[in-house]
């Protein structure tokens, strides 16, 4: 075994290309079975295995600077970095982290988990190093699904004005998690495969040469065809045109090639783009032959490939998926957009039945929301389904385009609140704030998976704006769904559980820790009234008057940032309609970023229990019976 | 005089192209006078006379859909769709507004205001086209500095990818609002300068075709040349690339060209660039000699060009310029960092002096603060100068790769709170509510132009992770300035004026009107302690728990959405404290977005004034005497 002896990179670099070529081999062994444990990013590791032993074998990380965009493929980074012996605790509580995380090693020396920003970061410290008078090398790792999100665009238009020494090396894989969509892509598509485009230039240059130096007109005309092929087009024309070196394509698991092309790219002035084709799951056949799946994998079974899965309710994000199928049969004005995750947003069955009616767009969070208000704009009902923490790249899209023109766009939030292994980079955690403060919002978030139905049937139903409907990336709860959809009026919440020793405005799962909390409760002879609050905004008026009336204390709860979320919104009422003197208590995550862990540990460590709830219910009483 | 029988566009239909021509004219001195009074946008809307010309007279409005990027272009077509008599009112309170206004006019199909939304749009209402059935042309009209934007290149990767029926205008005029940069603008600029360029393709199959047919290896040679000469290179080759056919470059102000070549684009299937090269300022001398000054125009003498200029104390704006550059004298660690304002953000100087620290990246906001993040994690001080609306556009970038990863950004926020003029797409009224919620920002507002000098010396010496300053789009208070810099202590606010009737928690220009209402009710007996609450985040936590044991009533006040802002903070602070009882009255910008006028307007519509916090201090009274 090689791979015991690999402690820091510098241990790479005694290596021979055979011992390397073996390293990758025991490198793929190594991840797919401690991954068949833990689960995590198998496919896109094992297909940059030769790609992070080329650069730590030429390069001197952390001198030299490697940007992995997203970061879930620094796994094989983190295996060279001294971190092999913690790949147990991987996306576990306080455990190896999915992603590259600077307080693990001085080698992560970028942080990211949502895509495309590695091109700004290169450019920010190929700036920095120039003023600073250093000469290291600036590497960014990207996807060529990361390379259509908007910033990396925009940092490419950047990087290729200022002419600064730094390497891209473009991980063509064909997929960012879905297939790739778009022009880009396409572009890609034809470089890869088209023998003839690829070498048309040498091919040429070959042929100019064979023309025979004969005299006269000829002659003349053929010094000025010379002349004018100076503008044929070569592979990456588009990247040359924006500024760049364009080199390749070339082979990512031909490790010696890929090595050689490296040493090239390195001696050239200015932004070099290394177009590198690797294969997802490389190694790895069940891997290989559906890295859809097993982007994000389960634990499996390594010798069939099988996935453990969790048997139980079925995901909201399912229910989501569905419950949209079913509507879009009554109503043809449903629309479905999806920023490059139809598997994760649950929308597969429904491009298979509406293909016409399925927009993946790629991973473009903002043009995929101001589309939806265009879409909105001619009669239809498009619904944006978007993880909460990606459509914080749209958030000036929701303000500007659709919540002020007051367009009629449906949100479908995934993955809103705690979303365990995945940790801080992910957590939907923000989007009650900064959607709560725009106008003409409506945001819902549901008390189990059936009511998730009758929010999609009440977002279908609204015609007077924007409304939004957040679920949690967890299963369900198991319960029987009713028939037929129904629309929910807007700004209502419910009565769960009657009580008057005081009131919890429970928001989404927090209304299930409520119950669990009430019946502990009663037990002691306390009724904790239980309120589902449904519509986070706007909110049930008529019942907070109620509240205020009875004088009864309250706690709201919530799986949102506590600053600017639900429980702010509720203060803001009373304080906005003078009734003061209230005994209000808020429970929210408090002002820090959660790290990974699963759902229960990252609740527990912020105190979004039940138990927390006894225990606040259980603190107020005596300051009641002071108040009474 | 043409221009007065225009009512509609169908009376444009009628006239020929010599009186299309002369209605150009008179457009332009249409505009020049109008604007002489009231200032707006000028030049823009002097390049675009005769595109919008064109387009009125070929296509069919509204049933065409034209979309203006931005919109501050749309001027023309405001003039051809039956406003022209408005143009008195133009961007004033209740009058005409600067931008498309769905609201105004059924011509009017998409708003903006915000840059590089049209693509998303037009592919919208495409897509929304085809599935209804409908055969309506889509055009959308954006300038070059427009395209770099991430949003339009999403956008772009969409449509070249889907190929639906749309023409897309680009409007190259060589400007944004700054001169462009970026390597999109340089590509532009080679098509447009290049003759060789230009011609090549026709140059070399002329050439071709001059090649004699002679037998032998020669003619294979040669016919093998030919067939590879398909991928030569075209004027627009990267835009061909990206699935679009490319037509251009056009004269955008020769009419006939004009017409003949947009007649051209219209026969074509599939998505359409068609690049059109205009002048900023076309027809007005002094607009044309310096379109930076004249994108938005105060009111000027037409004869001279010479603007009319308020006099008075210095705007925030200048002020925050002055002190970057008399900082970054002392600190070498401070760069610049602008998307595409580096005038509005009072920044051309800082840039004269020292251009090797100075960014300006073009319309790319989200590249712009992952800039900032990558050269923070280097160790510079990197100063994000930006508009408050446009920083909604890096929200998750403020999120995901500064405040994560507490990396010590400085946030310069200008046209923080009501913008005026030009309303609603523009308020700077979010920024409170999105910034607090996020863990790890410090968030100051000045009380004038004297404490911003101090606030910026604040962020400078903070080391701690991410800072922000927001200050407002008018003049300061015309203050004395205070010599040397010194840094404010996190956290702490100033008692500006004692008193026990009350406390108002003032924030800002809040101050100001605090200050006033305090004079007026000291004469009427009440006395008014008068709070700079300099820190919006984080809160005096000693002041405010020394105002709970006072149990004197507070109003909290701020220019900004009332929804998850300062005030709610303020509340939620309280809540989690167990600090119940309190009299609190929070005062901000009500749930709505609003519109144009005069920030005097804008705050009397909304009660941000001395004169509604005198009223309700005096309605705090009794209810005080009553607790007591």
């Amino acid at each position: 075994m090689l791979l015991e002896h690999i402690k820091q990179p510098k241990d790479l670099k005694q290596l021979s290309i055979e011992q390397l070529e073996q390293l990758a081999t025991e490198t793929r062994q190594f991840l797919v079975e401690k991954l068949s444990i833990t689960g995590g990013h198998l496919s896109s590791n094992l297909g940059v295995v030769e790609l992070t032993i080329a650069l730590h074998y030429l390069f001197n990380s952390p001198y030299d600077k490697f940007i992995f965009d997203v970061g879930h493929q620094s796994y094989v980074h983190k295996m060279f970095t001294g971190r092999m012996d913690k790949f147990d605790t991987l996306r576990k509580y306080k455990g190896l982290c999915g992603f590259v995380k600077r307080s693990e090693s001085e080698h992560d020396v970028w942080e990211a988990g949502h895509s495309s920003t590695s091109l700004s970061a290169a450019m920010g410290m190929a700036i920095a190093r120039d003023l600073k008078g250093e000469h290291n090398r600036v590497v960014a790792i990207i996807g060529d699904g990361a390379l259509t999100g908007g910033m990396a665009l925009e940092a490419m238009n950047h990087i290729g004005h200022e002419k600064k020494n730094l390497m891209v090396i473009l991980n063509d894989n064909e997929m960012s998690i879905a297939p790739n969509v778009g022009a880009l892509h396409n572009y890609l598509g034809k470089i890869r495969s088209d023998k003839h485009y690829v070498k048309v230039k040498e091919e040429v240059e070959y042929l100019i040469k064979k023309i025979p130096a004969i005299g006269g007109t000829l002659a003349k005309t053929i010094e000025k065809l010379k002349d004018s092929l100076k503008y044929m087009v070569v592979p990456g024309v588009l990247f040359e045109e924006l500024g760049f070196t364009y080199l390749g394509p070339v082979d990512g698991h031909n490790l010696p090639l890929l090595l050689e092309t490296i040493k090239q790219a390195e001696k050239i002035e200015g932004p070099v783009m290394l177009h590198v084709v690797t294969l997802k799951g490389k190694g790895y056949s069940p891997a290989e032959a559906d890295s859809h799946a097993w982007h994000g994998a389960s634990p499996y079974k390594i010798e069939s490939g099988q996935m453990l899965k969790a048997v139980g309710p079925p995901m909201y994000t399912e229910v989501f998926g569905k419950s949209l199928i079913e509507l879009a049969r009554e109503d043809s004005r449903i629309v479905a957009i999806t920023p490059a995750m139809p598997g994760g947003s649950g929308l597969l069955k429904f491009a298979a039945e509406f293909p016409d009616r399925m927009f993946d767009v790629g991973i473009a969070e903002q043009h995929a929301a101001t589309l939806c208000a265009a879409l909105a704009g001619e009669g239809l009902k498009p619904v944006y389904a978007v993880y909460s923490t990606f459509l914080q790249r749209a958030y000036d899209q929701v303000v500007h385009d659709i919540c002020r023109a007051n367009l009629n766009v449906i949100f479908a939030i995934d993955r809103a609140g705690y979303v365990g292994p995945d940790g801080e980079t992910h957590q939907g955690v923000y989007d009650i704030a900064f959607l709560r403060s725009i106008p003409n919002m409506v945001l819902m978030m549901p008390k189990d998976e059936n009511e998730l139905r009758h929010m999609m049937k009440t977002a279908v139903d609204y015609d007077a704006g924007p409304i939004a409907v957040r679920y949690p990336r967890i299963s369900g709860l198991g319960v029987s769904m009713e028939e037929p959809y129904r629309a929910i009026p807007i700004g209502t919440w419910e009565v769960l559980r009657s009580g008057d020793s005081a009131v919890v405005l429970a928001v989404g799962p927090m209304v299930q820790e409520a119950m669990e909390a009430a019946e502990q409760l009663a037990k002691e002879g306390l009724q904790l009234r239980v309120v589902n609050a449904r519509f986070i905004k706007p909110l049930d008026e008529a019942m907070l008057q109620q509240l205020a009336k009875e004088n009864v204390p309250i706690i709201t709860m919530e799986e949102g940032a506590q600053a600017g979320g639900f429980g702010g919104s509720v203060l803001e009422y009373f304080a906005s309609h003078d009734m003061h003197g209230l005994q209000i208590k808020i429970l929210g995550i408090p002002d820090y970023f959660v790290e990974h862990g699963s759902v229960p540990e990252q609740r527990k460590e912020t105190g979004l229990t039940a138990e927390r709830l006894m225990a606040e219910v259980k603190a107020l009483m005596p300051r009641k019976r002071q108040h009474a």
